[in-house]
């Protein structure tokens, strides 16, 4: 035979045991997020360059995957701009589209180009793959889905506590331990003023923010490295040390932060969204940890991260609010705040710890065996009854060994096997056998759809 | 403010309102599926250009959008060749993979390589976009989904039964009615065979298909053009008019083919899966169509088509058995039978006959108006409450102006609001409004819950 087929590095092919497991993992945060009236949004794989390119610097956009105009797509281009060789110009003149590397951009290209026939406060939630042509490696693939969760066009502090109600929500119906860590970027913003380097923002919190990993020497070291004097360092070491419950910690930073309006403003904001937290009965543990600043990026207010208890693993969940999403499309003040779920980590914690529920009303619940064509036709009503009654079922499609077909049935996880033979048939009965524990004994119809009824 | 960001053109985003009945759609189909031991699969949107590349005959080759290669992708090539600008020899080596066609070919790659770890016949639905660079026009995307379910590693008859049954389910459940056009490739190859022109299968069967769009006269046009003699057109025609039930016409065939043992194979296929039916008790139209041959591409036993009756619009279901699907990639002997859902066309035939459900679970059942902070801290436990019992409840996330809130609810479609203000809150009352009917009324919490839980 020819060599196997195969697929793209980096890219997997989802069999039927992974999707429905993926497939519980995304319907039990969907129905979460419909529970607070979030609701779904796709948008399409390819996009314009001119929509993609320049959003995640220059790096983002070597990882962004193009796509090859069709037809004569080099007819027009001169001798003289081939023979220059260059990747990167010859690239804007053969391609004019990209696939999405994240569900954030053309979110918010969705955003502005439908802002006329939108309803604001905008809710959607949205499950698709993105693309990077990152080198592939272990836990990095250049296909994988993203699972975001976002509202625009509103500040109010009741969508922080929603998202931070719908983190707890999926996480107990996962039944996944997690602790929710969460900041404000305001308050960094604030802890740079007051040491004196308002304008180190980036260098502070990318330094900072590294204290899970290499520790608080080490931190130092790269601060001084950035040009902040011990001076400010000495000022910062109390703050990085901040010990106590959250509202210990929040009163501190009053005090710390009381010449800094901006960090005021998120010791504020934050109070607030703790003062709510008291009206909903959050199981998770909400834990206030200053050097949380996930790069950054285009955060401007809370910042959050959810991190599995009993798994070494990254962080699952992450996100906060943004004021200017779509100002990269020319749409000014439209606030947001909004979460991903890491779809792919998830399903390492659960199959570490061994979450996935056992009965899986997704697969096949009963395989009739097939003894020959007279059994077959007697049992083609049954098989409908049990599926109008709502139960998997199928029949196996030949007279087949009895091995093959219970191989088939045990291959497929398939947890009751029928056995409908010549006095079966006359008696009316069915044969019943448990493939767990071996057992087989007789049932009516009826018993049988009560059984397997759910 | 800057011109409005644009998508590419044929592709489409998917509101929230759309959403919700597309996902309707694939629920519906999904459920059906399952309820026949068919599992999900996914496989990548990018596949090697060498899975896709002479599939789809030397125009699909050209429909394939192709991804450009990552990095210095020029450099290599020489001089020579980039200035004789051939598009098409370029292409080969400045890309290497390519988006998915269909979700036939990457299926087929798919039970090559996993050969060894599949359990046979396998039984998977597949429901997922695909990329064609067509000309965008009305109807025709770029990017469009494709729903198909397939087994393959099997050649009973009961999978030609059980996808009917399927149809039959699906377009009950959908509530569209359609008449479910069958043939099988071997009686129209028979057919071919007795009027004289076994090799000229695919010119006859071309011509006849049309029957349906240009009439009689005009296929027999058609037939004299491919060379076809006036002996055969004749000898033809009682075949093409043939009148009667499905098993009067499958009696009159075998007659009429009793010297093609191919002709006769198919007569009794048909019949077995016509006496099948008998045991099942289909709702839907089962016509024998001896025009049906859906552009015969790799179709070896069963065509099937089904058709809206009360809409005019193409077939909205399509399939087929073949034996060789999985030969391309050097796996024989791999029979399969399988159908497709027309997405898009199903999604038009409801809209255009009011067929979604009005009353949906999936969108926000109450919103709770927001009177100001004291307010909302209120509300904010009774909103946990109805969503513990599975109610989608929101909190205007403001205390806006009464007409925006209203506003919102209506955009959106929102059932019913509650406005809890001062009085409600000191006699432990909510103030209903329904917002179709307009009517407003006094519940506890107790009778609200009952009554929005379904």
């Amino acid at each position: 035979m020819a060599q196997l087929p195969s697929i793209p590095k980096g890219t997997r092919d989802y069999s039927p045991e992974i999707m429905v497991k993926r497939n519980y993992i995304f319907d039990t945060i969907k129905s979460v997020f419909k529970l607070y009236g979030y609701m779904p949004l796709e948008t399409p794989a390819m996009e314009n360059l001119s929509t993609l390119m320049g959003k995640y610097g220059e790096e983002g956009d070597k990882l962004l995957f193009k796509i090859l105009n069709s037809g004569d797509f080099i007819g027009n281009i001169s001798d003289q701009e081939l023979l220059e060789k260059n990747s990167i110009k010859l690239t804007n003149k053969i391609s004019e589209k990209g696939l999405r590397y994240d569900l954030t951009v053309p979110f918010a290209r969705f955003v502005v180009q439908h802002q006329s026939e939108l309803t604001f406060p905008f809710k959607r939630y949205q499950i698709q793959p993105v693309w990077r042509a990152d080198r592939p490696q272990k836990g990095r693939y250049r296909e994988f889905y993203q699972c975001d969760v976002d509202v625009v066009g509103s500040d109010s502090l009741l969508h922080e506590v929603e998202l931070i109600q719908m983190v707890d929500e999926v996480y107990r119906r996962l039944k996944i331990k997690v602790r929710l860590l969460i900041n404000n970027r305001k308050i960094l913003a604030g802890i740079a003023e007051i040491i004196g380097y308002p304008d180190q923002l980036t260098d502070i919190t990318v330094a900072i923010d590294k204290m899970d990993k290499i520790g608080l020497d080490k931190v130092n070291a790269e601060l001084r490295e950035k040009g902040i004097t011990e001076e400010a360092i000495v000022k910062l070491q109390p703050i990085l040390n901040l010990e106590g419950s959250n509202s210990e910690k929040l009163e501190k930073l009053k005090t710390i932060l009381q010449d800094s309006p901006i960090g005021l403003k998120g010791v504020e904001e934050l109070s607030i969204v703790f003062d709510y937290l008291k009206d909903v009965d959050i199981r998770t543990e909400i834990k206030l940890d200053l050097t949380l600043a996930r790069g950054l990026s285009y955060y401007t207010g809370a910042i959050f991260e959810v991190k599995a208890l009993d798994v070494q693993i990254g962080s699952i969940t992450g996100g906060g609010r943004y004021d200017d999403l779509t100002g990269i499309f020319g749409l000014k003040n439209m606030s947001g705040v909004g979460i991903s779920f890491g779809a792919d980590r998830i399903f390492d914690v659960m199959n570490q710890l061994d979450l996935f529920p056992k009965d899986n009303m997704t697969t096949t619940q009963i395989l009739f065996v097939n003894f020959g064509k007279q059994e077959e036709r007697y049992c083609l009503p049954l098989l409908k009854q049990l599926r109008e009654a709502g139960i998997n079922a199928e029949i196996y499609p030949e007279a087949a060994k009895m091995k093959k077909q219970m191989t088939y049935a045990d291959k497929k996880e398939i947890p009751f096997v029928a056995l409908i033979g010549e006095n079966e048939m006359q008696e009316g009965i069915i044969s019943l056998k448990n493939m767990l524990s071996g057992e087989q004994h007789n049932v009516t119809m009826e018993e049988l759809v009560e059984r397997l009824k759910r």
